[in-house]
């Protein structure tokens, strides 16, 4: 039995997700679909981590494991041979038996970006924002979300979860010529966290909510506190790390 | 009667090109139907020219008649809430009667963006170009574009038209962080024109041809002399001129 670790790339317009569910196309299913075809095998991809629908991704890692004698490297140009154009295979490893890209993933940054200005091309890229936003209270507030936390404000309640704990290593914004990105790596992350991180900073950008009351959004543990939940096209999962 | 000048975004990817035809979704199809929602009228409009699918505009200009007493501005914010996402009206102005915009149009600017970078982001924004591309001598061979030529060697033959002949004000090549921009001003371009230009320069870009060589081309007055057609994905309609 071989291991096979994947970084892939994938555009989430056109997918409902990563996750493989009954209906609707999922980054998943195309996976497995394009390793059926090249390897006759029926394979199971496990992901670094789910992404939601419109949710795209730079730098997505997946493993898994296969019988078949084919190269390494046939799982990036092969395989890619066999993907439709909005996921494409960046890298293949041959890795030690048991790895595993979601349970030894260590660290995980995501880009959220926001646009200045409105327009049809790129749309689907990033979050049209129309009010004026101070970048640097919102990295103000940004800096209370560093080191160990409860992120229960932050998150919608997912009854898998025990506990909303994660260590943030960091959060930085960046300035871009239309807009601006919140980057941030983390160990972990709960359903939508980022997505209601940004839609609350941005009321921080705006003024409608002092950078430093976001402190006492985080402490509260309490969803209600938070502001509404930025919609998935501005998200980018960037890269996943292995120790 | 009433004259009404529409200046509109669009992102070509999920069209069939411009102008109506009997199956395939069209630029003009989806204005022409959120107008007679908007209006009750049917309404037809006339392009400043047709672009192919999978070509993005960022300022086409059209224009159409109403008898409808609908304030200007209803063109534009009322005229959006009739669209799809992927076309939105920039700009809506009333006219002297009498103005078209095919007609009355003296200088139409284009854009071809090449990627150096390879991505599923962005894929359907620019053309991306594997082999290294040296710009000084595109730039050099698209100098011999400028005034007036017989462009029979860069388009593709059309029984409507009479004969070749536009005049070119300016050519001139951009540097991006991962690519390469073509930027030309013309009166008029024939079908595919300046996607065989391009499908040329890079061409020259390589090393392929010489840069001289290109006017050999030019002066040829024969399609088979050029290069192939670039990919429609990478052509955007910038600005339109009117006296």
């Amino acid at each position: 039995m071989r291991t096979i670790k994947l970084t892939l790339e994938y555009d989430g317009t056109q997918f409902s997700g990563w996750q493989i569910q009954p209906s609707g196309r999922t980054v998943q299913h195309v996976l497995e679909n394009g390793l059926l075809q090249l390897t006759n095998e029926s394979i199971r991809i496990m992901g670094s981590g789910r992404t939601d629908a419109g949710v795209h991704a730079l730098g997505q890692v997946a493993s898994f494991q296969t019988n078949g004698k084919l190269p390494v490297k046939a799982f990036k140009d092969g395989l890619n041979g066999f993907l439709p154009q909005d996921v494409q295979i960046l890298k293949a490893e041959e890795m030690d038996h048991g790895f595993n890209a979601r349970k030894d993933a260590i660290r995980r940054t995501y880009r959220y970006c926001i646009s200045k200005k409105q327009s049809v091309i790129g749309r689907q890229y990033s979050w049209y924002y129309r009010q004026a936003l101070d970048v640097s209270k919102m990295q103000s507030a940004s800096d209370y979300l560093v080191g160990d936390h409860d992120f229960s404000s932050f998150c919608k309640a997912d009854p898998e979860i025990d506990d909303y704990i994660s260590h943030v290593f960091d959060v930085h914004w960046t300035e871009q010529e239309d807009g601006f990105c919140f980057n941030i790596s983390a160990i972990r992350y709960f359903r939508h966290m980022i997505r209601v991180i940004v839609g609350t900073l941005v009321q921080v950008g705006t003024d409608a909510i002092k950078a430093e009351f976001f402190k006492n959004i985080l402490d509260a543990k309490d969803r209600k506190f938070a502001g509404d939940t930025a919609p998935p096209h501005g998200l980018y999962l960037v890269q996943v790390e292995y120790p």
